[in-house]
């Protein structure tokens, strides 16, 4: 572990078994603390983000909101991506595993593939005015559920995740790994205050329609017409008041059984497909 | 950690944030080691399993398969649960915090309550014939799916989990917490030969739908009158080709987005849900 690396440089593996492990900093950067004399290790590279692994890398090549620098891959690894059709417009430099082993640590899955690349533009709400479906989380804390979260809104195409700055888990290597690559994907919008947030999509004809068991219409019953916005709370808080009160309608997932609650991320990929059916077939019979 | 109990004997926190710890075994097996002469802790209590924690002992005494043998509760414990209207049908000894932390070690978030009782009876394919809706897990190994699956599967009602015997997570500690008590709601089955259950379940009459990426029908059109079987393989392996031949049919779930995978979990809440929206409506337009 390198430990003049401050925090906030770090190299993401976004896929199954990859880690977050801390990247050296550019040698242009103030911040950097002075290696100890005894250090005498070569200097690190220029760079401030790495993504690492076979699905992460290929995300992030087709993102075109990430912005990259070099791509390390062993002659292997390149193939593979080739084979996958994923296009690869930046300086390659062929190395062997051990190479990249040695760089990020032997635990990292890396696959034969390595990203120097930045860290993802944050997005605001005014990018969101041409959105269709949106997931919103309601301080959602684990960032297992939020990973798993992501995936599924890629899966269903959901345009933007919106979470809470403060109560939201940071793009730590669990939720990396969680969203199995979605962080390219689908943008994380993290927004200082939701209720300002939910008013401003219902200004912008999006209607916001808050998950809560004790809603009298089920989810499939809504009649949607325009863009949508599901808004999820943790599991056991539930949407907290203020919340609840800025959505434009409340819904419930039916759900017959005796112990009628599910893992958040289950509920949001439940209440995303539900959404996709509806946009689909129409309110069902 | 008490190095003496073998590991069939545990007991189970099936809540949030509790621990699976083991418990002393009874002093009349056989197979329970000698213990060291220098070891002068009292001998342990006469139990084979516990369940500690709220909602999993609530749990626990509502199930009618679960052998239940001593309650020991705090007296504001005992006080919840019967403010919860939980059946206390089982000798109670009261206590204080003290004696069960001492008991369960410091980590275990035990809420004041720790059930002596009997392992849950396993159920074989036999204890199915009345079932109307199943889960069918082809080689599903990590336990927070599977827990997160028995949860979503005691949400909708599900008769039972059928899962691998190999190949499949034990009730360890981490399935038991995500599944937060319903390892007492619906029964785990473990079979043999799972193509040889599946064939068992259509001589039966219940269809057996495999979900899968590429099947040509969605599961929103699927006509299913009887019972239902739901068959979820293993993320990136999916089913085993010998499952996919014995089911019934195959479907996928409709997914419009660029990266269509989901964790196996959301997939099977989604299931689920879809085949509760069939039930409960009818073939949607």
């Amino acid at each position: 572990m390198r430990t003049h690396a401050p925090p906030v440089n770090r190299a993401y593996g976004l896929g199954t078994q990859k880690a977050l492990i801390p990247v050296p900093m550019t040698a242009r950067q103030t911040r950097r603390p002075q290696r100890p004399r005894h250090d005498r290790r070569p200097a690190p590279p220029l760079e401030d983000h790495a993504i690492f692994g076979l699905h992460p890398v290929a995300h992030a090549l087709r993102n075109p909101r990430r912005k990259r620098h070099k791509l390390l891959a062993t002659t292997n690894a390149l193939m593979r991506l080739k084979e996958m059709g994923v296009p690869i417009d930046v300086p390659v430099e062929e190395v062997i595993a051990g190479t990249l082993s040695r760089r990020l640590g032997g635990e990292a899955v890396h696959q034969g593939l390595l990203l120097e690349c930045d860290p993802l533009p944050e997005l605001s709400m005014r990018d969101l005015e041409s959105a269709d479906l949106l997931l919103v989380l309601d301080q959602v804390t684990d960032p297992h559920n939020v990973g798993a979260i992501l995936r599924s809104a890629a899966a269903f195409a959901a345009d933007a995740v919106i979470v809470t700055a403060r109560h939201s888990p940071h793009e730590t290597a669990v939720l990396a790994k969680s969203a199995a690559g979605a962080l390219d994907v689908v943008p994380l919008v993290r927004v200082g205050n939701l209720a300002r947030a939910l008013e401003e999509l219902n200004a912008m004809g999006v209607t916001t329609v808050g998950l809560a068991g004790e809603a009298d219409s089920p989810l499939a019953s809504l009649e949607v017409g325009g863009p949508l916005a599901l808004v999820l709370g943790a599991e056991g808080k539930g949407l907290r008041q203020k919340t609840r009160e800025t959505c434009t309608r409340l819904a419930r997932i039916e759900m017959p059984g005796e112990m009628p609650s599910l893992n958040v991320s289950n509920a949001a990929a439940i209440a995303l497909y539900a959404a996709e059916q509806l946009q689909r077939h129409g309110r069902p019979a």
